[in-house]
């Protein structure tokens, strides 16, 4: 099975690529689309990194910038899988209809399989998965309440896997942080040939919801 | 999620019913449409041993009788769902799209989720799985140029993978039998309470295809 994964540096595309190797398959490209604004598809968070992640997996890159605008970013990912050799794409899907849907119609205009490998699977579960499979996230984005400034930039080990369990019992996000809750960043993985390390990076903070800024790694 | 699961008996169905409790799903049901004839959708070999499985697997059965008229199995497998509170169901399709998208769109009428885990996987890959997983599969049907009578009753271990890896090879049948060269009868796994032994069992030979009649199980 020739597969494109697609890619946006945080958690679920990278482990969802991670399960697609060992299903065996081979995982061709990376796709990136890079949105110019707030997406209801795509990650948004430090996707200025995407190629280093993508170099760091030993994946050729296919990018591709959006708008955003609702059914434009569809057609932006149509058109950057269009002339790809391949038999099926790969995301990190785990709960939204809408990711899902509209990534299965693209697929079905194509001709291709799409692939959801971590879809429904319980929340925490998976994220203890991903610790256990050597999985290093740092948190870059919040947008719940119970998570406040502090947790930006703060990777998410065993401990923090308590709190957020803790969280997730007194406020009811999803602790994968599926709805949004929160965004993160992967610093190492299996995957990786070289650890992530963070330089620098800036906190924005505005009313209840904050974006950690990476501005330089190594 | 509260999901229900297609069961036959077979490696495939088994290890699906496995892997949904690996991903935290509840496993409420298992679900056996009984085929009266062969069928496009249904595995029929030893399918009268099914209750057999689902009480070793500690799961209740709901059964339902099909005469296998191509439209009229899709409406028994709809009739069987329908009361069941459910959210979705699990089924061991690994390349037929027939099956595939005959199952989804019986869901997508009941307002569930279909999830195939073993969808595409490598065949070999999955099939090596399964045994180190302690699946023991009994080959009980067999329907392929390079597998004769003698392959009926015999166990998958890890001898049998190399012999048809070579078959596969010579042949081209698919090694995990998806394309119905082979069928299964698994008769211990993770999931079994107890371990099941063959008593009596007799072989069907007629034109190259030949069936393993299970008779006597302790």
């Amino acid at each position: 099975m020739r597969i494109a994964t697609l890619l946006s540096g945080g958690k679920d595309s990278l482990y969802a690529t991670y399960i697609s190797l060992q299903y065996g398959w081979d995982v061709l490209y990376g796709v990136a689309i890079k949105p110019k604004k707030l997406s209801w598809m795509f990650h948004t968070e430090n996707i200025h990194l995407i190629n280093h992640i993508a170099k760091n997996v030993g994946l050729p890159l296919i990018e591709k910038e959006t708008d955003a605008n609702k059914e434009d970013e569809l057609d932006d990912l149509k058109s950057a899988l269009k002339n790809l050799a391949i038999e099926g794409i790969v995301s990190g899907a785990i709960a939204s209809e809408y990711q899902r849907t509209r990534i299965e119609k693209i697929c079905h205009d194509l001709g291709i399989k799409s692939f959801t490998p971590l879809w429904h699977k319980e929340q925490g579960m998976l994220l203890k998965e991903m610790i256990e499979a050597g999985f290093r996230m740092v948190i870059v984005a919040v947008a719940a309440e119970g998570l406040g400034e502090e947790w930006l930039g703060r990777e998410i080990n065993k401990d923090c896997f308590d709190e957020l369990l803790r969280i997730h019992k007194k406020y009811g996000i999803n602790i994968s942080g599926e709805g949004g809750e929160y965004e993160t960043f992967v610093i190492d993985c299996p995957l990786y040939k070289k650890r992530i390390e963070i330089k620098k990076a800036t906190k924005i903070w505005e009313k209840g919801r904050g974006y950690l800024k990476i501005e330089k790694i190594l």
